[in-house]
């Protein structure tokens, strides 16, 4: 599981890049309920990237590429409760530790380290306490908080044989987990019971979901997380469900299904559109390129496919220009991925976007959540989709300026496609790419006939 | 789903105990990763309790049976990402609000009202923030905070129709769960493999899980959320599991079966034990009885049973009174259940334990939950169980108090036995009991026989 001497390259590593000593919290569990019933546990990333091991209530300091554990062991009673816990030292020899230290002791050892907020209130405000100061990721972020956020940047950018080696795992079972789904869909009434069958597989693997799924015939909206509508014949059913190793690395799949089994010809079409965006990009992908001209080359398909379709009008090239595209691609072509399922992205556009750029305010690139040269050892997921969202078809401002661009008659012909993505895990590698999630069928005949099996 | 009068009966009744305005918060969702990869979003049970429904980022204020409504619409950019949401308008009609604000009004409205802390950190800043104080359920509250929470638990402790109704459902979809779960044994290699059986079928009825499951072979540890175990033939499964309606109502239910369908002769004589004191509770239960009372009836069964099987020596009322039967029955014999598992316990013992009584210091009995008389309209579990805690049976201090009331010896014979539990939900009624969890065996020969089908 865990590779200790890959953790200390990743401390090394990290020295290498920021001489200041560093402190990094966990978190803590927050109550549901009550105390006792509480969500479970999710430690930091970054805590986890150098850590390794999600250890709740715990910190780590960092410097000179060595690592100090502080956390404090399991209370006398609470194996009554929890069973015998692993102590500190136990902790300290499995993640490789220099020292290790009752969580009191760090408050001793706190001296101009830098850190990075926490993602949990309560554990944020214990951070503000102890460091007697503010935390943010934004601009009036401490000077030493923002260098050391770009270095973890530096080191999470790109992957690591650990790493890769969890997302590969993460990625097979929400492989098979698809598979089930789609399998499953035949028999099954509702968008919950395709869900069940999904998230059912992840959790007999001993995995959790890396982000809230969605599994729904109203594809359209982008991050429905409601499960409920009946499955119909004719319905499109889209599924973005991801799983995620103990250790916390993340997977992204997302498939488009004809709940009866067959794309009608419509659906087919505007299939066989996103499909050639998503191949046509992947291909494209290499060390080097900008990741937003895979963004732009993935629009220009769409455009290009909706043109011979008749849904647009006009040149593909100025469609573009004036981002008609994303009237049904509203979204970017992807994201990083890696311990997070959109990675680092609780540190804002710092991550994803290079040092000087910004979100740009064009409508078919603001919501692009990265914009970088590509670099081997990357993970990132190639999602292109089409979408009729009520939201921005019946918005008059957008029916005015598109008026002469879209075939408003020929569109109508399309109402049964709502929503359609296509999504894989995309490794860069020194010479092109791998494709993470390769097992998975994304031709239209592929999940046709992997339904028709599954009579 | 939700009954509007209901609602407002509920209202009324609170202001007929308390005569001070009232706010309440329904919280937010806690951050995992980042900001939008959030926990599932689960309301205050306060809140819910009087609003109704669950809708984040909301407060009510309550007066003289009105409701007010506080939330913000949702931002139109929104749509995009999440379709078209509810209005503060849509929802102020669905639950019945007398009047409907934007949240930035709260702030005007918050003169000498009483609240409750809810447990996301996050909104818990923003309760002591606006209200310009600290909040707390310990002694040192408010005293207006107390009286508000007193009346609530008066309201709170007996359940109306529409409660019942909730409670019901998910209890309907735990009892199934559990079937599937002693079925789906046989075909199951590990722990994880029988969670996701159930959990998947909880999530196929479109509900969530009410707490997190315990699916373990090690059911000594009490509070086990880990599910990596492999199923050995010769083990007990122990399932505690319970699914949570959409409105926030929970269910808790939990078997012990073998993994090879047949019970040891050892097993099973533990077993009877379990399930003899299990029903004699619940036949005693009725409108007046004390509850600790239950507990004390169901440690003395499990004290003579252990008796008659050699393990213990002596007098069973004895043996209870040095609580020897706690050697192997640690726990409360049950809760109180409603919005929350353990319902209220984010009170404290304020809901569990009669006004003026606290927690035993006595080792068979600290860890009662529940310490009232019970009254008709009260849901309470009932969970005997016997386990070999380690943490216990190891420990010098118990092992030379108890040294001559266990027979060592012959416990070494009931190694396969190293945890069980028979949970039920349990109506006070106003003649004596109604058992909601009735569909669900509990017999050893009834659940050998469930697995011998499910061959």
């Amino acid at each position: 599981m865990i590779n200790i001497q890959s953790l200390k390259t990743r401390r090394q590593k990290l020295a290498n890049l920021i001489n200041i000593p560093i402190v990094l919290w966990s978190g803590k569990s927050p109550s549901k309920n009550f105390r006792a019933n509480h969500y479970p546990f999710r430690a930091s990333s970054h805590f986890l990237y150098f850590a390794g091991l999600p250890i709740e209530n715990a910190a780590i300091r960092l410097e000179n590429g060595n690592l100090d554990l502080f956390m404090d062991n399991p209370h006398p009673d609470s194996t009554l409760w929890h069973g015998e816990m692993p102590t500190r030292e136990d902790i300290a020899l499995q993640i490789g530790a220099d020292n290790a230290y009752p969580m009191e002791v760090l408050k001793d050892k706190i001296d101009g380290v830098a850190t990075v907020p926490v993602q949990d209130t309560f554990t944020y405000q214990k951070q503000r306490e102890i460091l007697h100061r503010f935390l943010s990721i934004n601009e009036e972020v401490k000077e030493i908080d923002h260098q050391l956020m770009k270095a973890i940047i530096a080191l999470r950018l790109t992957h690591d044989e650990m790493a890769l080696t969890e997302i590969k795992k993460a990625i097979d079972v929400s492989v098979e987990a698809h598979k089930i789904g789609i399998k499953s869909t035949k028999n099954s009434a509702t968008e919950a019971e395709v869900r069940a069958a999904m998230e059912g597989y992840i959790i007999s693997q001993n995995m959790t979901c890396a982000y809230n799924s969605i599994v729904t015939v109203n594809g359209e909206i982008l991050h429905n997380e409601t499960y409920n509508n009946e499955l119909k014949s004719g319905d499109l059913l889209l599924a973005d469900v991801g799983a995620e190793t103990v250790l916390g690395w993340a997977s992204d799949i997302t498939r488009t299904w004809p709940v009866n089994g067959h794309f009608s010809s419509c659906q087919r079409d505007i299939y066989d559109i996103v499909l050639a965006a998503h191949d046509v990009c992947i291909e494209k992908i290499k060390p080097g390129i900008e990741y937003r001209e895979i963004h732009l080359l993935g629009a220009k398909i769409i455009a290009e496919g909706l043109v011979n379709l008749g849904i647009l009008k006009g040149n593909p090239e100025t469609l573009l220009e004036k981002d008609a595209h994303a009237i049904f691609f509203p979204h970017g072509i992807g994201h990083l991925l890696g311990l997070d399922v959109h990675d680092m992205e609780d540190l804002g556009d710092l991550a994803g976007y290079k040092e000087g750029r910004t979100r740009s305010d064009r409508f078919g690139l603001g919501y692009l959540r990265l914009d970088r040269p590509l670099k081997s050892g990357m993970v990132v997921t190639i999602e292109p989709g089409f979408y009729q969202v009520p939201a921005i078809l019946n918005n008059p401002k957008f029916q005015e300026k598109y008026y002469d661009d879209v075939n408003w008659e020929t569109l109508k012909q399309f109402s049964d496609v709502r929503g359609i993505r296509i999504e894989d895990d995309i490794l860069v590698t020194a010479t092109g790419t791998e494709i993470l999630t390769t097992n998975l069928p994304n031709k239209a005949e592929e999940i046709e006939e992997m339904m028709k099996r599954s009579r």
